[in-house]
């Protein structure tokens, strides 16, 4: 059950040559989900072979810098002759702005658009093995975070006690035991699923904060993530910028994901003032956070594992 | 007098990773002017050195892949804390929506926006040394094109005639001479500037139709131009959609540059199904057109000589 996501926009909010405005692509078993949508993401896609096909996008708020490369996505999939519908998930009163932008193209688009103004601690779309949930964030406007959360899948089957312990036949009672079905065998045995499955695992988990200061909520909702992508515009020499523009440190980023012990740290919205040198930020990471810790980069791609080995 | 041409999107209304969407700035001088501003033109600048200051914007219709650029770029200049006015020009009954996308980055730039609306056979504006006008374009919706036009320089100052038929003494007369004024020398003589100095000599023209139909207005304006900047969408092979859709092909288009005598045509809004190959659309072109043509490319810089050898 492949889970990858493409970095394609890590820029603050002015891109640089290397960084294009905030974009990321999840790329769920062919489900192709977008959070923020930068100038210029339409091309990021194609430079990054990404596939075009994109059925919801996620909106943490609406500075330009995260929603500018919205109209024309749209204007290209109406060229390409799109039918499907496209759901746009956004803070709670806007999706006027975002209605106006899907209208800047020109023409109003031949496919259907769905604007869903959805709340914290809401479900923003429920997918057949896997939702997203938003969160609260702050940073000085309607702002808010999104989570990726995969159900949890059965527990592991024992197959050597179920075959020579209890001398069930191999067949189609495994699959309806491992579903978590009681089964009646032939000999008349009743057999529990409990008996050779082990506890529910979870799934995987990814949180995505937008801009923000550190939060709460952010801690709340990424416990154990496998990845958390959290705002690190500046390095701790611009802390009080920091919290005068509603971002966060590397530091203020790596305590977050300590915090909640997540398994991966990436760190995005980079300031160009530290144009092709941003490794102040990553050090504060390092020093507040003990597990593995990047600055995200554009085309970058990182396949998500499940957390136990066998998968 | 330097006049030096940036092609920063030559791609058709779907970009590629080659071609960014519509965009070309022409440096007059130290002026920084930017014809059409598709998606990601502010990154385009960067990555081609243009610098970021331009003063005026010219669109030549609202179609998306012509004005997506404009509020990630008033959004940046609002970051680097611009004070000097932008004025932004287009065709009458648009402002409005222009309006729009300046405002759509998220706040009210803290810079001074005019947007002016200005009608075909007008002049935009009116520079020191030189004018961009307004002529008709078909586009199947509001579009114009534009012409930078110089003012005629004086014309060649005789020296040899001065110094050695005349014997004027070299110091301040000849300036005055040149100028065009009439001047008295210390020995009584009055010399008329018509002695030494020839007819006036044209300045340098560049046209730039952004997307049209073949027009008989493009073959008025465009006489004798330095450079035409011509819509050729297609190639011969899809003149029927050329029309249909309001572009050109390399053949019609190398026919208007034919037509009107230009030094040299680019070629751009090169549709994405020609991919790497938009060689089809040149050799319709090279039919139709003896002078120098080329299709045009991301990033190609082209300084425009003046018409004549001395400059």
């Amino acid at each position: 059950m492949s889970l990858r996501v493409t970095f394609l926009g890590t820029s603050g909010a002015v891109p640089t040559t290397e960084r294009a405005p905030s974009a990321i692509l999840i790329n769920r078993e062919g489900d192709r989900l977008l959070f923020d949508c930068g100038e210029g993401t339409q091309r990021q896609m194609m430079r990054y072979s990404t596939g075009f096909t994109v059925s919801h996008i996620f909106v943490t708020h609406l500075h330009g810098d995260h929603i500018l490369g919205i109209p024309g996505l749209i204007q290209s999939w109406d060229f390409h002759e799109r039918d499907d519908t496209l759901t746009i998930h956004t803070p709670p009163g806007t999706s006027r702005h975002i209605e106006q932008l899907t209208r800047l193209g020109g023409h109003q688009p031949g496919f259907p658009i769905r604007i869903n103004e959805v709340h914290p601690n809401e479900t923003a779309v429920r997918m057949e093995e896997y939702e997203v949930r938003v969160f609260e964030t702050n940073h000085h406007t309607k702002s808010q975070g999104y989570a990726l959360i995969e159900d949890d899948r059965p527990g592991r089957f024992d197959r050597e006690k179920a075959e020579n312990k209890l001398n069930i036949p191999p067949g189609p009672a495994y699959g309806q035991l491992h579903r978590g079905e009681t089964v009646t065998l032939d000999d008349g045995r009743v057999i529990d699923p409990e008996e050779i499955v082990g506890d529910p695992r979870p799934g995987r988990k990814i949180v995505y904060t937008g801009d923000t200061r550190p939060t709460e909520s952010t801690v709340d909702i990424a416990q154990h993530a496998d990845l958390l992508i959290h705002d690190a515009t500046f390095a701790d020499d611009n802390e009080t910028r920091a919290r005068k523009t509603g971002h966060a440190t590397g530091f203020e980023a790596g305590n977050i994901a300590q915090r909640a012990d997540v398994t991966r740290l990436a760190l995005t919205h980079i300031s160009s003032r530290y144009g092709g040198y941003p490794d102040p930020i990553l050090d504060g990471a390092t020093d507040a956070f003990l597990g593995e810790v990047f600055i995200a980069s554009d085309g970058q791609k990182l396949e998500i594992p499940f957390p136990d080995a066998d998968q």
